[in-house]
């Protein structure tokens, strides 16, 4: 994880490269120049930490992903949030959980998160199956506990037959840890390749002059300091407001970010930069949802990150990169969930405040 | 629809019929006296008034069905309510929709219900078409605006080419009406064909022994006078409590049923009778989902509705009968939405009341 002097150390980097992209680069050159800060999406199922994948784990994840009943109130999944139907979040500004609470932050995609750093907006997860098991207990969001998931679960003899076949050495496989293994080894499946990979795998044609244009800003400008890598962001930190601080409308005073984390002060305002594949379809914008408008967006993050304005143009021909990274979903057929007994604890909408 | 005569009529038949049935038919028999009360499911996506069915109109409508953003919200779609990873229904005793009110009455299966007579308990939707309209609006559930709808719909262009490719005929495709329309095109292709309709058919090794048994029993008990047809329920109205007013834990005294559609006082607690298809699935049961125990729901019904007390061992029976309606969902791969556009209207979760 990166600190505060080695972004600087990255911007300076940044500073020098600049120099070396050409204006209008032929696509050979600029495959080359983007293959040093990029990376496409492998074909296969990335490996986790400590968590072989195996088809019987991600048939379970998905079913766990797609439960309501993982919720106190039965009316929230991994799925309302991270909503695979609309780009892995909910474009909502922050998300709407338990009671008609609203979160903190606006929800990240999920699709391709197995490739971020460290999950949520200030990488307090070191992976997803550290993520998966925050919501699940936020009272804000499903407002459940690990002791009343397991009960859920094992009230089930299909889930119990489930976690069997997906952790065949466990003598107790129903925990709350193989939940959210589970859950983790379904969400390494969420990979979406692009027009942006194919043209990092040689495909001159995937990407419009036009985007390839605005891959070149991308690069010039600086933007590729903070987001690069296979996530076009997602692995470091940055301070919101690096240059120029945007006003509390975008950076609300209240959320500090990575400081909450680390309780340095130079992690005040700091945030994972955000992964920004399939950025177009996961509007409103930021860790507080504010910026409804991708190149809206982009101009903030020029002023703020760089201390640049853009052109309108210029801002145009990013936004067509951006649109290039928009991917294709797997095919995700809906699993067909156990049914409860009589046994399976009771949803409660009450809230506890 | 029938009226409080008719239902007392097909009652009375009941009892006749009663005489005529066996204490352990043989298969043959057995099916031979089903086929008079009941019918299997058919093996094409059925026919709907005034909405021919093409491909295009249900893959809009599968997506319509899973957009949150027909939600005023943006955090409910059809799909939070009617899940088909859980039966079809929440699994919640009444649904919890806008701003975490609670609906008034249990959410019935969308699985099968292009059979049903009329939607609603109460019936008060013709069809499916209709019934789409209602929850969209509803201030409880979606609360949403037709008008608003439109404009969300309209706003994606994706959108826009799919209602011109589901109404060809259309100037103005992107309409409400068309939109309830694609949904309901969609919905009757949520057909859950169960080991009951394999037996009907001819197979008499689709039914355990204690299924065969509970479908007798089903039949000469009387509980098929109003639990018949296709979807074994759903095509007429009965007052519940027609011998024995179960206690108002299980039927509120506020929610008179019918009566609110017909205002007629015979139409006091007269609700549809519920198709049963897939009743393993979706607890709790009745209008009021008070029920959890799919058991303990027969025996509701036999007090109150037949006067009848069932032994333990008939209820079982009967409910070994019910499981064998548990159907096959159809493979619903996810549908991919478009994103949102700059002049898509904003959701909102505020709460009018």
């Amino acid at each position: 994880m990166k600190s505060l002097l080695t972004t600087m150390a990255a911007l300076l980097v940044a500073g020098v490269a600049t120099a070396a992209f050409a204006a209008d680069p032929t696509p050979v050159d600029l495959r080359k120049s983007a293959l040093e800060l990029f990376k496409p999406l492998p074909s296969t199922v990335p490996a986790v930490k400590d968590n072989p994948i195996t088809a019987e784990k991600i048939a379970l994840g998905k079913a766990l992903f797609f439960d309501p009943r993982m919720s106190a109130s039965g009316v929230f999944s991994c799925y309302s949030c991270h909503n695979l139907t609309t780009g892995g979040d909910d474009n909502l500004e922050t998300s709407i959980g338990h009671g008609w609470q609203k979160g903190p932050r606006n929800a990240p995609t999920v699709f391709n998160a197995v490739f971020n750093v460290a999950q949520f907006w200030d990488g307090r997860a070191d992976d997803l199956k550290a993520q998966a098991k925050g919501p699940v207990q936020a009272g804000v969001e499903m407002a459940n506990t690990p002791v009343n998931v397991v009960a859920t679960l094992k009230s089930m003899p299909q889930y119990v037959t489930w976690f069997k076949a997906a952790f065949p050495g466990d003598a107790d496989p129903v925990t709350f840890d193989n939940f959210a293994r589970a859950i983790e080894a379904f969400e390494a499946t969420l990979v979406t390749p692009a027009p942006f990979d194919a043209f990092l795998n040689g495909d001159d044609a995937a990407l419009s002059k036009e985007a390839q244009a605005g891959l070149n800003l991308f690069m010039d400008k600086g933007c590729a300091s903070c987001h690069n890598g296979i996530n076009v962001g997602g692995e470091g930190y940055y301070p919101f407001g690096l240059v120029e601080k945007p006003g509390a409308d975008v950076l609300p005073e209240g959320d500090k970010g990575r400081f909450a984390v680390t309780a340095t002060a130079d992690d005040s305002y700091v945030f994972r930069a955000g992964p920004l594949r399939n950025i177009a379809l996961t509007a409103p914008y930021f860790h507080s949802g504010k910026v409804w408008d991708l190149k809206q967006a982009v101009e903030v993050m020029a002023q703020s990150q760089l201390g640049e304005k853009v052109t309108d143009d210029e801002a145009t021909k990013i936004v067509a990169f951006l649109d290039s990274l928009t991917g294709k979903a797997p095919e995700i057929a809906l699993p067909v969930l156990p049914a409860e007994t009589v046994s399976t604890p009771r949803p409660s909408g009450q809230v506890n405040k």
